[in-house]
């Protein structure tokens, strides 16, 4: 099936429209006509080719929600008309030690990313929701309750997901003091999750324009992270902090805030390695870790969670048009706190 | 009391002798006859600066066994004639969360350690065990079995406990794969303790040299860890991996081999910052900690399980006047696997 989309054609071109190729359904597959789609930072690293391995012409995009079309014949969960959703992946082998626990994220085989992974069925990439319609096998579809804001829920499809699934994983909750590393997509949601969960949240930025924004969306505490008197006020004493920071920056300095056994994981993923000084890991015993994403299950979870406490991201409605600006706001940090296409805007063009 | 030691007197003079003081025995004291001292490489960093911070003369030392001489009036648990030994630490806050939960190595406001610590009696630095005697409290005196090789048994107080506690707290036992790096003083600790918790043992080395003493002494596998198949072999496949190399060395090399939510954690403390790739920690989910040798009952439970199961150290012993030619043979890795002094060296020269 021909569908409009917008691509990358190299590292360093503008994206702009290009037509793709959606597979015919298959009998477990759903079609969603994509309504919104989320602007990762992802997005642009893999457009721009900054992680390599990028395969051209590239089709951004893994927040999808929008409205199912038509489902094959042995589609058991949607029906034409429903709202869905699709995330970071769309396959995975299914019968590995991961998949089993319904962590497809780990995917021993790894999973089949939304774009630039390899079609199973069609051969060739995967390309993602930046574009009219998609196809995916129901078991990676997402039902979305028809009482939320579609446009707001998209990047819960991203965003959501990785901030809640190791909050969840490290038992964030009452009486546990955690931090946030950052105020950006990822980082909004995680101070919305670890307040909806009961912790005490301290939201760290180096942005003092940020302080308000984050005690509105639910920090207890903000510390602007280049004050060494705050900074110091607070070592040895988190539980828990997730970085969501994809920049360079220096870990060391949130490591020593964490207690004993404490844990900080990373949700973004800066380029360059990361100096870990061995002592800030082992007085006290102190653990830095790493978490991707989250399994369907757990997707699914999440976006019930958000359905009944009404939880969304801040978002900024944008037109495919404008996504090539929103790419460069958003390498100044210029959203608050998530780009979502419009994709009548693609439809209507 | 004056008592005969061997310290160094700057970062590069070597070992000498040297008349350091103990203190008078407080209620709570425990005078101990030092019989056996494990020649640790922190002693090396220390007596040379390497750490900064040394205090000079410094008496390094803090795998001490021994005979106890004397004991004030209100020690409960030890009496003249019996065997004793003291670890890393001396004293510890006792009121903090970490103590309280019997964690004295991270206590909140710092353990005192056995040397280069602050004497909280008599002012001015603690003396460690390359000396005649110790006095110490008795909270922080371990208990030996008299049926022990006392010899063996020293290096247990740190090169033990180090590698013992980290492989209980993250419950290696049957079922488990468990990946030890580097077969040193505390490496062949690791290998003995994995093996006789039920665990699967791989041991890395970069020394082909080694590999039947690593399978001598416990070992499951022994990998060249400059093997690139055999690393590859490996990949994604370790539930704990304990890493007790101090030198500088590719630390993601080592995580790539961590399963999902398989932990490293680091027993050596390499002194330059270790580039840890975003990624390595990301997918699948794993965590690179840290742990610092152990509490006080942990100590005496690890002592005691020694002596149940016949685990001591592989000991070279010297006399305190080859101390100077032990650092250098330390440098270079000859050592099978820990120097340990005998302390009547000492009092008979």
């Amino acid at each position: 099936m021909p569908t409009k989309a917008y691509a990358a054609s190299s590292p360093t071109s503008s994206l702009a429209p290009f037509t793709l190729n959606r597979r015919d359904l298959l009998p477990t597959d759903v079609a969603i006509e994509i309504l919104y789609c989320g602007v990762c930072h992802s997005d642009l690293h893999q457009a721009r080719n900054e992680w390599s391995g990028t395969i051209y012409p590239c089709v951004p995009g893994h927040e999808i929600v929008g409205r199912v079309t038509k489902v094959g014949a042995q589609v058991k969960r949607f029906k034409p008309g429903d709202l869905a959703a699709v995330g970071c992946m769309v396959d995975s082998c299914g019968v590995c030690k991961s998949c089993k626990r319904g962590l497809e994220q780990y995917c021993e085989a790894f999973p089949t990313w939304t774009y630039n992974g390899q079609d199973k069925h069609l051969g060739g990439p995967t390309f993602g929701g930046y574009s009219d319609a998609i196809v995916v096998d129901e078991a990676f579809t997402l039902r979305i309750s028809d009482k939320v804001n579609l446009a707001a829920t998209a990047p819960l499809l991203c965003a959501g997901i990785t901030t809640y699934s190791p909050l969840r994983h490290w038992k964030v909750g009452p009486g546990k003091k955690v931090g946030v590393v950052g105020l950006g997509g990822l980082g909004h949601m995680a101070v919305k999750f670890a307040r909806a969960f009961g912790a005490h949240v301290v939201l760290f930025t180096t942005s003092p324009r940020k302080v308000e924004d984050g005690l509105r969306l639910g920090a207890h505490e903000v510390v602007v992270s280049s004050d060494a008197n705050q900074m110091a006020k607070h070592q040895r004493s988190f539980d828990f902090i997730i970085d969501a920071v994809s920049a360079d920056h220096d870990i060391n300095a949130y490591l020593s805030l964490l207690g004993l056994d404490g844990t900080l994981t990373l949700v973004g993923a800066p380029e360059k390695p990361l100096p870990v000084a061995a002592f800030n890991l082992l007085l006290p015993r102190r653990s830095f870790a790493g978490s991707g994403i989250g399994g369907i299950a757990e997707t699914q979870e999440m976006l019930d969670f958000c359905a009944e406490h009404e939880i969304t991201s801040d978002v900024e409605v944008i037109a495919i048009q404008q996504i090539n600006e929103a790419y460069e706001r958003l390498l100044k940090g210029d959203v608050r706190y998530r780009f979502v296409i419009d994709m009548a805007s693609l439809r209507d063009a």
